[in-house]
Parts: structure tokens; C-alpha cells; sequence
């Protein structure tokens, strides 16, 4: 069967997330947002491609930062309404200068920081 | 600094989207959605709870399936607006009976299926 990026379901604002997995080692990077166009995109370009919900444009991720996300594989679940992206990511994902947006944990009902910035 | 489930960022209807991975092998395993009580329910059983969209109500992710997920450790992202939930899963956590919801990969423009029913 074809891909067609115009069948997954977005949502009102015409939008689906995407989750960032990074290929190798399988660490959660991000999650982002994408329409149909910034999905085509990404796959046409190998450059993972967002859509900006604050600056309501398309975003490559890493253009300005230098850190590009490579697309390895774009996988959907089973509703068609979330994306997957295994990628190779060029220095750290999150604008923290942490590799990963998701660096604060909840242990024992205390916040703890367990990645520090690159 | 305490986790106050009530100062993460939810969308206009109360929501937060949370993902789900295998603590053990990395593995995305889906991502559902949680409002504040849903997370505090979360961290307070143990056993990962979302809130279903289309029932308009609490889903303690196997309590029918027998499919449970047990939680490791919560974290959330910069932006404080996804949650990434480690869990224990027990069985598939898709309702497919796979192990992940992402079971659909885009290889060549094609749709491909990576993983089969368990």
C-alpha cells in the first residue's frame, strides 16, 4: 500500500504529534507537532519538519540551531493519529542544550533533573 | 522542588499527551492522553491511567485487558506539556494484541507492517 500522508487523522487544527526517537539507542528526544505538508516533507527531504504551533509556520528542526534531525523511519500507530520518527539527531534536541527534552523525573513525589546540559 | 500535577501546561480541554515506552527495551510502545487527575492517579496507584477522549473517562490502561502498565518513572519535557510515562507492560499494549501501537512503517513510500500480532 502507498503512503498517503493526507490519510493519517489530525486533529482540529489540522495537526498530528510526532514523537522523536533517537534510532540507535532509543532514547525519547521530543514530541512536536506536523500537518500533512511538514510530514511530506520530512520524508521527502530527510530532514524531520515540523509545524511551529507559536511562530504557525514549518520548522526544520535544527536549520537555525545546526542540530538537523535525520530521518530514519517514519512509523504511525494504530489510530493513525500519532507519528514515530526514528532519527539521528545532530547534537543535543532540546533547546536546553540537553539531548533530550525530557529531563526532569518524578521521583518520590520530588522533581529531579537527570540530564544535564551537553 | 514537589511534582504538582496541576502546574503541567494542558491543552483547552484539560489534556496532556503522554507517552508510553518499554522501561526495559526502550521500545514506544503508544501514547494516550492524561488530564491532572489522571497523572496523580498514575503516580499514586502505580498502574498507568489515562483519559479516554472517546469514553469521557478514566482508562486504567489493561484494567479490562488484563494488560496492565506499571509504572517505573514519570517524566516530562521542557515545554512541561508531554509526559513520558516508563512503564511495565504487561502482554501487548496495543488493542491489535501487537506490543507496540506503532506497528506501521513508511519504507520506499510503502506501508510497511513490522510487527505482527503476539
Amino acid at each position: 500500500m502507498r503512503f498517503d500522508a493526507t490519510e493519517l487523522r489530525y486533529d482540529d487544527r489540522g495537526l498530528i504529534p510526532a514523537i522523536a526517537q533517537d534510532a540507535e539507542s532509543g532514547e525519547v528526544l521530543m514530541l512536536a507537532w506536523m500537518n500533512a505538508e511538514a510530514v511530506s516533507r520530512t520524508l521527502e527531504t530527510g530532514r524531520v519538519t515540523y509545524w511551529s504551533r507559536s511562530r504557525q509556520s514549518f520548522w526544520v528542526k535544527g536549520e537555525t540551531s545546526g542540530h538537523l534531525q535525520h530521518l530514519v523511519e517514519m512509523r504511525y500507530d494504530c489510530d493513525r493519529d500519532c507519528l514515530l520518527v526514528l532519527v539521528r539527531q545532530e547534537g543535543p534536541a532540546c533547546h536546553t542544550g540537553r539531548r533530550s527534552c525530557f529531563y526532569s523525573a518524578v521521583r518520590g513525589g520530588e522533581v529531579v533533573e537527570i540530564i544535564a546540559p551537553e
